[in-house]
């Protein structure tokens, strides 16, 4: 059957017992000691070898990145830093990694150096690390979910329509690229494309989300969705993963109720379950800022940092009360923001977010009721008739990590704001009938999971959450 | 905070407690009696109604499909078929569907015809049912491969390389659709395009699965994937979803086993939690299956057949013993299959994999060992040099659900099966990176998420399986 892992091994219940192992070699010191690794956990397990029952040439074979097949008997290890260790009695050299050739080796390299080895990289400590963190939110979210009586289901990838608005498409196609078939206006005739209709890749599933949350309650879709911006930015990639969650009959406070509840959750999820692959986290974070100028560095450890948005209160805070803050806010008056905040309705940059999380409030914060005019069309309109039922939670480090709202579900409105805005009734027939037919109030958000994966783990570029990011000019691997 | 679910109304726990549900009518007789569903589950909760109590422009709003939010005390039920009702102290019309206009009335309607109204099919007992069983399938895949120590990641979506060869490709571009730029020697310059290259929708995320196994030791993905085939059938869409583990040190019995485990572990959980659904889709199947000839009707109801699937061994048959059993078969004597069988060699058709299944084993199939020629350049060459480690996993009524193999780990050998089929050493430089550095033995499968949850319904078309199908000239909602 299947070989035993090292995660396995390293719980020490095999004492004294001869087990098979494979992994990779993290490192090979005094042609005795072989630290292994597997992928299972981060750490190693210490193989002893005493080289003079070994053949030389299988000894020789032995380096960084070769993979090998030991066998040998556990026991509890003399060394420090290690519990249990292995004896080992037959080693099988899998593959070896030329020394000369092999680019991880056991020094550090930089990120950049390594975005280029993406296929390579998730060999290294910090990547296979946050790749475990980031399998285990993703299970969070699923569990989270089922357990409160969420539906999964999958909103199409490839769409006909355009009128989200939410950013710039890539188009899908199959026509001659040189010389696509025209109609007699001289446009490119998309009737004759694959799917009979121009197509682009999806920005968002939330419509569709709300079509399932109008029959099955509630709902969340887990996908990737896409933006053609050209956005070379630590926090912006061209292709991410999005979590989409909708619910009939809830309002704007349950929303923010229910999205503070979720990310707690899915922090303590891993807090719990990430222990050790954390801890290294934090501890590489430390390393990397000690160069830093105290000001950059982080204000709290990160372990504590998850532990704090955990244990404390999002603070709700309207657009309205946000932007006298900041009117009256030190940098504001002394004309330190590059957007001077000078009246309401002005859309806040990501400076404005940063400055009331990370100086006024020092906590997360979810910003509430914005104008409508800087909103989408979907999001329900106040009495006041100027602001919208939508809300931002804003992280710090990280800016804005949720966008949601209570949706517009009264018909006469939602048709009037969509005339406004040019958009087509046509287009949109399908999503304007869920208010023809049982419409009922109904809220959700999107959480782009990368940018969680990011506040987790404390790292600092989103292509390095992501095992093959897709940016403006990559799309490598 | 958030309403309760009717789901929860329905375990009898707040029995003469005073309770407000949410929901959509599905019926409402005698002006007495409304079954009110809010998408937890099918069923729904008799909501009973005193209606010389109720103004009677409230009642007349009461309609199928109407979104009402009822206040009442739960009791015992004095009719049949249901335990618990609500006897209703007021009702609060969230919005009504005009029964001269809304699509979903109480009757029987046609699969194609609710195809039409995909946004509003999920409002049926069949597609709500079908969406929730898929939602538990997800999970218990998710559990699946978290219980047994496998890393989700996320392959790209967005591919630059089109060297995997398992199908046609769709096109992501945003260049000028009509005049894109060209080169000095004429051909679409896609150096200008968003990513700097050609790029296309994957068909597989196999190759960066292999590249994560190689580290993280066992991983799998489950996300979209794209073949831009003109395949109308009722078994192909033009975007699904696929589940591939990919492990480190893994034969093809290894996979095998694994493949065999993780199936019948998903089925048995959705047994165990999507009780009520399954009994609903089993029933909906034999009333369908009623006009239909006894040859045609299947073999087992529903639940019958999946305890089959999760009860007995897979029958493991090498191709070599499969053409063997094809060759000597009364239908291939008789001349019946479309495409006899003749010699060894030749690709099998799904008349063959039915006939296997279905005839002759009657129970599900692992066919492997594959001729090389008619599998992918990635599988590994056995010793006879002319077959492979492949295994395609076939169950009734389905076909192929699951294909897989052990790869190819051997670098020599890796380039010469490249080679022989044109394919660029240059395109998958990282992919042959992998042989080059620490290679071992791995394997994997890829299991098509939408034929799982077709076989687990009962379903007999892929497009209703999911909610938004992708088909040749459709990408509506």
């Amino acid at each position: 059957m299947h070989p035993i892992t090292i995660k396995e091994v390293l719980k020490g219940k095999l004492l004294l017992q001869d087990i098979t192992i494979n992994g990779w070699v993290r490192t090979f010191r005094s042609n005795r000691f072989i630290a292994l690794n597997d992928g299972s956990t981060i750490n190693t397990i210490q193989c002893v070898v005493d080289f003079e029952k070994f053949d030389e040439e299988v000894l020789k074979q032995i380096s960084t990145g070769a993979a090998l097949k030991i066998s040998g008997t556990l026991v509890e290890s003399q060394g420090r830093g290690q519990s249990v260790e292995i004896q080992v009695n037959d080693i099988h050299v899998h593959g070896t990694a030329d020394p000369e050739t092999y680019p991880i080796q056991p020094k550090k390299h930089s990120l950049e150096f390594l975005r280029e080895k993406a296929h390579l990289r998730i060999r290294t400590n910090t990547f296979s690390a946050v790749m475990r963190v980031k399998s285990s939110l993703a299970f969070a979210i699923h569990k989270y979910f089922t357990e409160n009586g969420f539906y999964y289901f999958h909103a199409p990838i490839i769409t006909g329509s355009d009128a989200e608005g939410a950013g710039e498409m890539f188009r899908v196609t199959t026509l001659d690229d040189k010389n696509p078939p025209l109609t007699e206006e001289g446009t490119v005739d998309y009737k004759q494309d694959f799917f009979g209709k121009e197509t682009n890749l999806t920005v968002s599933g939330q419509l569709e989300a709300e079509a399932y949350a109008m029959a099955l309650g509630k709902v969340y879709t887990f996908g990737p969705t896409f933006r053609a911006e050209n956005s070379n930015t630590a926090r912006h990639l061209a292709e991410f993963w999005m979590i989409e969650p909708e619910m009939a009959f809830y309002d704007l406070n349950d929303n923010m109720d229910l999205a503070e509840d979720f990310i707690k959750n899915v922090i303590r999820y891993v807090l719990e379950h990430c222990k050790e692959d954390l801890e290294f986290l934090e501890k590489r974070l430390l390393d990397e800022e000690k160069s830093k100028p105290q000001a950059e560095r982080s204000e709290m450890p990160l372990l504590e940092k998850l532990k704090f948005v955990t244990e404390n209160n999002f603070k709700r805070v309207s657009y309205t009360e946000a932007i006298d803050i900041l009117k009256n806010s030190k940098p504001n008056k002394k004309k330190k923001f590059q957007y001077p905040i000078e009246e309401w309705g002005t859309d806040l940059q990501s400076e404005h977010e940063r400055y009331l999380v990370e100086k006024h409030f020092k906590c997360p914060v979810i910003l509430f009721d914005y104008p409508a005019k800087i909103k989408a069309f979907y999001m329900r309109l106040n009495e006041d008739g100027k602001t919208v039922r939508a809300m931002d939670i804003l992280f710090p480090g990280i800016g804005e990590i949720v966008g949601g709202s209570q949706r517009e579900e009264r018909l006469d409105i939602l048709k009037q704001k969509m005339a406004a805005l040019d958009i087509d009734e046509k287009e949109l027939w399908w999503y304007l009938d869920l208010r023809k037919f049982g419409t009922a109030e109904h809220s959700g958000f999107g959480l782009g999971f990368e940018r969680l994966v990011l506040f987790t783990t404390g790292m600092g570029n989103i292509r390095d959450v992501i095992p093959f990011p897709r940016t403006p000019q990559n799309a490598e691997f």
